[in-house]
Order: structure tokens, then sequence, then C-alpha cells
């Protein structure tokens, strides 16, 4: 691939920024903070073969690659303002380039935010997003803010992601209609932006849940507690919410999707109960269902009970891309 | 690769940040600015086999990595303040781990600038850093602010690691303490992180070299002209400055290196011919030479001048690492 080559690809990129002093072009991007506000940074790869397939929609792709990261920056409670995109492509595809492009821009245009640098290098096809957001001093949504008695909640619905996977490794059959829909929900996340905003100063921790709702749970219960000891949380696996799809799978294979799940994209929030109606106040705010699913406690350990009250001896493994 | 492998290589990169409100291991990592501080940000990938040897000393490259991000900061006079990493790797190697991780802190250290994030992936050996720094609103060096009649300088030497390469490729023969010094250039630049702020309010645009002088001084002609109309440049060829090792080779390879180069890591710095004192001072305080190549013009086009004032017919690629 010859430099030529790649101004070629870096111009389907270099669109003016509109919202920042400087954008592509320079050593550097130049960003300014409004007074009193705290910059929020996320970062996440997308590798071909390990986070996509090669069959994907490029649309899809340039959709999902900046998705993932406005989701990050939403649950901190960070309105997203720019964001960079190193790209690694091992030959021109235009067709791809200008799918990807397309996805990307549309979902920039929808949240407002610039495009403002990055790189583009020759070599096996993944991308880099760095977003940027910014969120009040103090204000922003952390993991730690868990305390015992908090009530924890999740957004939307759990585990269409995964069971588009498992239909995708042939372990699932689904009819085209329903295939269609949760593969969706995997190829194209909606980072809830305006959730985040408005659980600032309601919810007391907030992660958003990619690698499964158990493990990510388990990041807010060990950087919440002390040191040494996690805190532990009671899950009503019952009360867990799912798509109608995903509703009339097999028990199990639901509790596998919904809480070993993976590529959700929705929030696991935990809130003091006496912030119920501030914290349905805000769902409805944003327009994203929020509905309590247990509560955190202060025994380590994450106790599960299934439909009939009993506990589930879980051994749910947490999503992971590498086995895929 | 397992998750708990990657929880294994992420501990490598989970010291805490010192100088941020909230680094690695949250949603997002945290960053507050000073007040009247823009933020500067430069993002640049590193692929195995296109930008580094398979071969490569971990420690040097941890350097490398982040170092080419650091002279991007510096190139517009922002002071580094931290970096996000985006890694993937194919399999667990402890030893390039270790190697890349210490390369990468002893920098970080010598800098003062925190890790604050990342992602670690499975994946083909590749690095995307995305580094942050502070400069003062309004003061960025650009590559915009070149003036007809500006004098060209250049910092350090040119050329030493395009000659590395060269090697390399078997193309040139070097004695092996050469060798190794070319070699080092070529794998540890020094980022001009003090060079960068004492040309702020002195410089009138400055670039860092990382393509090729010629390659890099035309973006900067382009973007200092009119949208229609790049400014010009007249170079002297003798006066740009090379080490004693690749002094001592073929004039013709001199030029080569030296102005079609490649991973120099140096700068390219314009200002108004009155301004020399205050290059010259800045230079000084930073203990970085500075040396005056050439001046901008009117008029589009790089007229390059050899030892005999002789006007040079040049076809100099710019650097490339995608033939190498």
């Amino acid at each position: 691939m010859s430099a030529g080559e790649f101004d070629l690809i870096a111009r389907y990129f270099s669109r003016p920024a509109r919202r920042v002093p400087l954008g592509v072009g320079d050593d550097c991007a130049l960003l300014a903070l409004e007074s009193g506000q705290q910059l929020a940074v996320s970062c996440d790869t997308l590798v071909e073969g390990r986070h996509f397939l090669s069959t994907v929609d490029p649309q899809r792709l340039g959709h999902k690659a900046l998705a993932v990261n406005l989701s990050d920056l939403a649950a901190c409670g960070a309105r997203p303002v720019a964001f960079m995109l190193a790209l690694s492509m091992p030959h021109i595809d235009e067709v791809f380039l200008e799918g990807f492009s397309r996805g990307l821009y549309a979902l920039a245009d929808e949240q407002a935010v610039d495009l403002v640098g990055g790189d583009t290098t020759a070599g096996p096809l993944a991308m880099t997003i760095t977003a940027f957001g910014e969120v009040p001093a103090g204000r922003a949504l952390l993991r730690s803010g868990a305390r015992p008695g908090d009530d924890l909640w999740a957004s939307g619905t759990l585990g269409d992601a995964r069971l588009a996977l498992e239909a995708f490794r042939g372990r699932v059959r689904l009819d085209g209609e329903v295939f269609e829909a949760v593969r969706l929900a995997m190829e194209c996340p909606v980072p809830r932006v305006s959730l985040g905003q408005a659980l600032r100063d309601v919810a007391s921790a907030a992660i958003d849940v990619s690698d499964g709702l158990l493990g990510d749970l388990a990041h807010v219960l060990r950087r919440s507690g002390a040191p040494d000891a996690p805190l532990g949380a009671s899950l009503e696996a019952a009360a867990v919410p799912v798509s109608a799809h995903l509703a009339v799978q097999p028990w199990h294979l639901q509790l596998e999707c919904a809480l070993g799940g993976g590529d959700d994209y929705v929030f696991c929030v935990t809130a003091r109960p006496d912030r119920s109606d501030a914290v349905l106040a805000a769902s409805s705010a944003a327009g994203v269902p929020l509905t309590r699913i247990g509560r955190i406690d202060a025994e380590p350990g994450v106790r599960i009970r299934g439909r009939n009250g009993e506990l589930l001896d879980h051994a749910f493994t947490s999503f992971d891309h590498f086995r895929a």
C-alpha cells in the first residue's frame, strides 16, 4: 500500500471538526473544555475475527466501533465531544471504507461528536477508537460508589447479543427474523448517552455491561469494597430483563445469555433504595427502561435466586471474545 | 487466550495514576485541565512487520510506542500529561510484556506522564497509544503558521533511522558500532518535549518529522498556504544536519536519508528572521541544536540547492513504512 493510497483512506475520515478548536491534520488535535468540566476518556479496540466477523456489514461495524466507546463515556455520565480513530487495513477496500465511514459518521452526527484525528496504517484489519467526553468535576459515575443495601438495576434487555453469537456458532437455531433482530443487537448496540447523564447524582455506581452482567458486576463489587474485601450481591434471575426473543428460549440458555452474556452495552447501576423514584425519573427522561434486578450485600459473592426462589449453583462463564 | 490471561497482561499496565483524578480500571479515565489550558491529543499505531521488526528489543519498542506520541505533542508545544494504551497480542509472552512495559514506564516516568487506561485484546501484535497534553489556549504550535520569508530550521540530525533501515534491508553495509548507533536512533527516538514548549511564541510553525523532511515540510507548506496555493521553500541540502555516521556515506545516500528519511522525530520549524535569536535561545534552553536549513517562499514547490549551489533535480521518495 503506498503513501498515496493512505491519503485516500485518510480522506474518508477528514471532515472538518465543528465543535473543537483544531481537528484532523496537525500533529495533534486540540480540545477545549468548559470551565468546571473534567475530561472523560475511553479506548476500545475491535479486531477482525475476535470482535467482529469478516462478513459483518461495514456500516454496522463503523457504528459499533464508535458506539462501544460512547457507551463507556455514558456509563461515566459524560457528554461525548470528540474521538480519534486508529485504523489498520491490509489493503484498500473502498466498499468497506465507504460503508464503515458512513456508519461511523451517522452515529457521530447523531451524538454531535467530532472525529478529530487518528492514524491509518497497513496491517491486519483492526480499529482503536479513543473517545473524549466532558463531565462536571467530581460528578462522574464511577464503579466504586456502590454500598451494601443499594438496589441493583439494569437498563434495557440483556442477552440478545450472546444469543446471536450462539446462533452464529451453530449451537442455537433461530428463525430468520429472530436471528436478524438479535444480530442487530450484537452488531448495532445503542450507547445510552442520555441515560448516563440523567443518572448523575442519582446512581451510586454504574458500569456498562460489555463482558457479561456477572463479570461486569464483579468489577463494581471489587472496586466498591475494601481492598481485600469486595462487596457481594443478591440477584433475582427472573427479574433480569430479556427480550421476547430470548424469553422463549430454554431457561438455562436464558440464564447463560442474560447473566454470562457479552456485548450487551446496557448499564448495570446501583442506587440507594430511597433514590428509586429518581432512578425511574432518569429512566423516563432518557426513554430507556431500568429494571430492579437485585441488591448489593456486605457479604462477598453473588447469590443468584431462580424462578422459585431457589439458590442457583451458577457457573456462567463470563463472556470471552477469545473463545469465539 | 483466556480472560484470566488478559487480566495478567493488564496487570503489567495497572500502576496507579498519580497526576490525574482517575486512571486505569473504570469505564473511563478522568483528566482535569488547568484553567486556560487546551487539551492536545495525538494518536499513533505501530504494527509488527510494518513499523517494527519481530526481532526488536521489547524495551525499545515500549519506549518508541510512547515516544512517537510525545513527539507529536511536543511539536504542538504541549506539555504531556497522560496516555492510553491499546495493545493486541497473539499470545501471552511475558518476556515481551516485561520488557515492553519497562521501556514504556521508563519514558513515562522521565516525562511525568500517567498511563490512565486502554484496552488489551487478542490479535496480531500491534499497539495504539493516544497521548494527552496541555497547552495554553491559543498558543499551540501549528503547521499552518509559516509565512514567506520565514527561516526554516531543523532540530538535531536527520537520516540516521533511514540509514539503519537501509542496513537492515542489506543495501548498505555498516560497521557494528555504527550500525548499533543508527539502529538506536531508529528504535529509541527522543521526543523533544522541552524544545516544543520553548518554541511556543517563537516559531511560526512546527511539525515533527516522522515521514521524511520533504514529506513533512510539504504538510507545513500546504497548510500554511491558501487552499489552492501552497507555499514553497528553498532548502540548502548541505546545511541539513546529519550525524558523523551519515556524513561519511556517499552524498546521494546522505540526501536520500536526510531529506527522504523517515522515523527521524526531529522538528522542522519555521520562524520569522527577526526571531533567530529567540530560536537559538530556545535551542539552548532545551539543550537541542537547531540548524537553519532554508527559507519559506511564496512560490510553490521546494527548490533544493546542492553543495555548489546547483539546483538538485530531487525525486527523493518520502519515507513509506509500507514498502519496508
